[in-house]
């Protein structure tokens, strides 16, 4: 394949420069978490690293790893937070692996016991449930 | 929820200890990469780390970082090996998460525009096909 170039319009790459807003889950040196707006289950959260990079394909290792780190974080609070039965983690790269927004991110989804994952759809959730989330995380995150 | 403890009796801990084949991709110090017999498409493969844990919730950082290192190099070699389009990472913790075997592993797949992943129907791949796809990634991968 060719391996395109960072296009620093992307939307991630807005929320890190504040010129778009997001629900901020937590932050620190190298990576950003907020909650996915178009969530296929409670409590669907991202992880992104604050350096430009397209996906696992060109990322730096030192911020593949900050960003997993942020990723155990996420998915430790978000069971504790929701009482998830578990979590599923997904990094998809370029549109045939399911890249959407192409800054690389991490989704970090808490998962129920008979509950399926919903289709993504393109909906966005209500803000009001999604600052209702964030805070539920924050709470558990410190 | 509650947190199961680690056995090893589980099919991961038995491949590490020689108990049980595998179609061996690459291996360090800490981690070992071999093909999904039953992949969800052409090239599907897992990374596991050698110490023991159960998925995301339990694993040492180091650990992760170090699968997370070894699937950035398999997600490359994958797409240089299937001349594939992108890449779809996925780690699953507890059943709820879609975990089936328990000790930690990310699941490293090739991508092909218009190609959707199999379901996990629990259909082996036939032992060519993943020693041909074994040989492919790994002359890739050195």
């Amino acid at each position: 394949m060719t391996k395109p170039a960072y296009d620093d319009q992307n939307v991630f790459a807005k929320i890190l420069r504040g010129e778009l807003p997001c629900h901020k889950i937590y932050e620190d040196d190298k990576t950003l978490a907020f909650m996915d707006i178009m969530p296929r289950g409670d409590g669907h959260c991202l992880v992104i690293p604050k350096a430009a990079s397209r996906n696992i394909l060109d990322i730096a290792e030192e911020d593949l790893f900050a960003v997993m780190a942020t990723a155990q974080k996420l998915a430790r609070a978000v069971v504790e937070a929701f009482n998830a039965d578990g979590t599923t983690i997904q990094q998809f790269s370029e549109p045939a692996g399911g890249q959407i927004v192409f800054h690389t991110h991490v989704h970090v989804i808490p998962r129920f016991e008979g509950v399926k994952l919903k289709p993504h759809t393109g909906e966005m959730a209500p803000q009001e449930l999604l600052a209702e989330h964030t805070a539920k995380i924050r709470a558990v995150i410190g």
